[in-house]
């Protein structure tokens, strides 16, 4: 699974081979197959399994009532570029990259990727009501479409960050949207 | 090249055989080489080629001096909405599919992908300024971090258009783009 997850946030699904999978992991395709019944079949655990490690992710910034709420929407951004940081901007978002490839994918991955990132906006959603509620948002902030908004800007930073290789995407894009939002809250 | 640009914005490059690009074309091998000496240099042409394409349609857009300037921008959004519209959402963006790919393509792609992109913001930022020449954006405004912005989330929203298989999230990104942006106008 971990030598899964390293090619496909690095290459992507169609790029990568089982063989290099196993090879990587010094697994034989017979243990493979016992397990999983396709390269699909994997790809759909390696969805699963990232979306229970990166729920947790976000419970453990979301739930850190020591911080104000959006702060925790800061800390989750900081966590995650230090992750990109740590394999040196060369893996991107599982999601992300899966999202992008969608037109070669067995058409199951779909609703599953769909699924993850229904998730992570609700989750996000949550913290942003919060944040509304401390008077950190403004009371008419359509919370869930900020957190839709969040995500697809994200992505995008994850996608940009991997392209130039540093972090610099990911802060421009997170310094401007909690600018953005606190001169709201300002506004109102 | 056309048939280059619907199968690399649909599909990816390392997906795409050139035995696919150059049947649909009904090309043979032969003149492909008279012309580009291997994929990578039929890739690196099709940016190019992109590029020079979408440079117009931006320049159409932001020389409208019939609009104000952020209309401008909103009339390119809906424009490039209308483009994926008529492919049915299955074609992405070649630049955001390429960088999303980056991890397997030749390393001179880069660089390429890049200045395009630098491209597409520098002429967003001139639009910007423009907009805040008018008032239309406040005074502290940093336009080239707003362009860099724009972009970032355009890209991240193009990509789940794809997945979503419809225009939901583009309309999303680019309503709440300029719902933050036009209230920082009323804020300053």
């Amino acid at each position: 699974m971990r030598s899964g997850l390293i090619h496909l946030t690095e290459k992507g699904y169609s790029s990568t081979g089982l063989d290099d999978v196993l090879s990587h992991a010094q697994v034989t395709k017979g243990s493979f197959y016992h397990y999983f019944d396709s390269k699909a079949a994997f790809g759909q655990a390696l969805i699963d399994a990232y979306q229970t490690y990166f729920a947790q992710q976000l419970d453990a910034a979301f739930d850190d009532r020591a911080r104000a709420p959006l702060d925790r929407l800061r800390a989750f951004a900081d966590q995650a570029e230090a992750g990109m940081a740590r394999h040196d901007f060369r893996r991107g978002c599982l999601i992300g990259n899966l999202g992008q490839e969608m037109g070669t994918l067995p058409e199951d991955f779909r609703g599953q990727l769909q699924a993850v990132l229904h998730d992570w906006q609700e989750r996000t959603a949550l913290c942003l009501q919060e944040a509304k509620a401390c008077g950190d948002l403004p009371s008419d902030m359509d919370c869930d479409a900020l957190a839709a908004f969040f995500w697809t800007g994200w992505e995008g930073a994850v996608l940009r960050a991997k392209l130039d290789r540093n972090a610099a995407p990911l802060r421009a894009f997170s310094r401007l949207f909690f600018t953005l939002i606190s001169r709201q809250g300002a506004a109102s």
